[in-house]
């Protein structure tokens, strides 16, 4: 058996890999030397998946990975044409990132129906103001994305009463299909975006869904940027269509500093981090080196994405 | 049958009473006429449960009212050796306030362990610092106080993967004893005071709790400011014996716009609030009445206080 080459596409070097060393060459490299190293890796790990680079190194034929892993849920930052026409394989992180992202919505729901953020502002100016908060139980969600992710958040939301409806590509028992959804967002408090970016989800919260929805309703997006029409997301908040919004991610990330949503009133701006909580980093690499012992002893990978859908299909 | 005097003690009139008018007389009055109007009235209603007029107006002897209900969970506003002594019985708002409060300590719970407070902070300030959080599930809480609000505080956070143990003033099938009290804290992330105000409890968490508790840990009261001495936590939090605490209540409230705990780090002030859900007047006026009617109909009462105790005894 010919030692294998895993290339590691990284700014940090990943955790948990020791395991695979002396069976393993292991090659880091960075985003201007991919298109370089590729043609020798028999599996590209994707551990910087902020990057775009595999879109741009990617080669349209001669020798290439077998197997590209990316520790993330979403696959959008490295699929292009080529790779989806390719026989190479493609996983995810499926999984570690459910739980986490679905205990940031809750904290989010609960934040602003305990009206949080201005009981902070009241305490700074010492100010003992009571008021009447939100219940949450009884209240309506919408979650738009029935992959494992948006099934955690329905599921920690139910577990705090709320009514949680998923909304999934197609319609199947427990998920309903998009047919249903701007129905469904018409009487919802809590909308969730947490869909896989593809060609139909892209720019989907627009402002005919914004213009929809209840004046007393909140929308958060922990999926992928693009899922929302930025300027109608504002213009929403602006006009009070909407009572607040919450983006952990954004079309442009980092989000520079000078953008304008950071002072959006009504929008809460936080770093892409909802699915990143303590030993994150551990998980990932627990999890690769998983897969990759899978794949070496010839076993079948979980976590595949359909490459044309751009996902891991549900069941 | 005379017509019955209910005498309500309230700054705003309580809503839902319409239901008693033409067969009971209903008399208003504010603290300063309360001891003139006790002596003639069938039933005493006290709405304003900030106040501690009963205290100071029950009569030693002569006639007074046989029932007292107070629009409250608490009753150590009202409670007197006087008030204890006679037959007189007491009612509270047992069951309104259970699952708001519940949910206000969860969104703290989240709001700490998503870090949304530093979120704001660095939205402010244009700032995208990704952090990593900390997930709940797995984490353990101990809530002292095995009322009907510290039992829903406990079934909130289990629902959210946190195992919660509850501390009451007895031991019973699923419910610690006080003895157990040291031990629990010394291992919990999240601790929970949501007990009636009594003598066994006023002062329990002092410098020796918060001595004990982990570094880690956050501390929340949802029950009567006196059951924490104040000084000792601003000490546990300067000195980082805990790592945070939120307080919803106080020995003084409304707390005076110079008190230094509006300044504490790590202390997030609110006004008493955490169990008032929009709706939470009609609830408790909505409960009167129906209390009221089994009264009327010589029904036996639920939510009784034991006096001696100062709260309603589970089962």
């Amino acid at each position: 058996m010919s030692e294998k080459i895993l290339l590691v596409l990284d700014a940090d070097p990943p955790p948990r890999l020791g395991r695979l060393t002396g069976r393993t060459r292991i090659l880091h490299t960075d985003a201007p030397s991919l298109a370089e190293h590729l043609p020798r890796a028999d599996v590209l790990l994707v551990w910087d998946f902020t990057s775009r680079a595999v879109r741009e190194a990617w080669p349209g034929e001669g020798p290439r990975p077998r197997w590209v892993h990316t520790a993330s849920a979403g696959v959008d930052h490295l699929m292009c044409p080529e790779l989806a026409a390719s026989d190479t394989v493609v996983t995810n992180a499926r999984g570690v990132f459910d739980q986490p992202i679905a205990e940031y919505v809750a904290a989010l729901v609960l934040a602003w129906a305990k009206d949080l953020p201005r009981t902070a502002t009241l305490q700074r100016a010492h100010e003992w103001r009571h008021r009447e908060t939100q219940r949450v139980a009884g209240t309506r969600a919408v979650v738009v994305g029935s992959g494992p992710i948006g099934q955690a958040i329905a599921g920690t939301l139910k577990a705090l009463g709320i009514s949680a409806a998923l909304v999934g590509r197609t319609e199947r028992p427990g998920i309903h299909g998009p047919e249903d959804l701007d129905r469904l967002l018409t009487r919802a408090d809590w909308v969730v975006a947490a869909a896989p970016l593809t060609r139909t989800t892209y720019g989907m919260f627009d402002a005919h869904r914004f213009g929809i929805m209840q004046p007393s309703a909140r929308f958060i997006n922990v999926g992928r940027g693009p899922l929302v029409v930025e300027d109608a997301l504002v213009e929403a908040l602006s006009r009070q269509w909407i009572a607040g919004a919450a983006l952990d991610v954004f079309e442009r990330e980092p989000l520079p500093p000078d953008d304008p949503l950071w002072d959006v009133p009504g929008l809460v701006v936080s770093p892409h981090m909802s699915g990143d909580t303590v030993g994150w980093r551990d998980e990932l690499g627990t999890q690769f080196v998983e897969l990759y012992e899978l794949w070496e002893a010839g076993k079948p990978l979980p976590n595949v994405v359909d490459k044309k859908r751009g996902y891991v299909p549900g069941h």
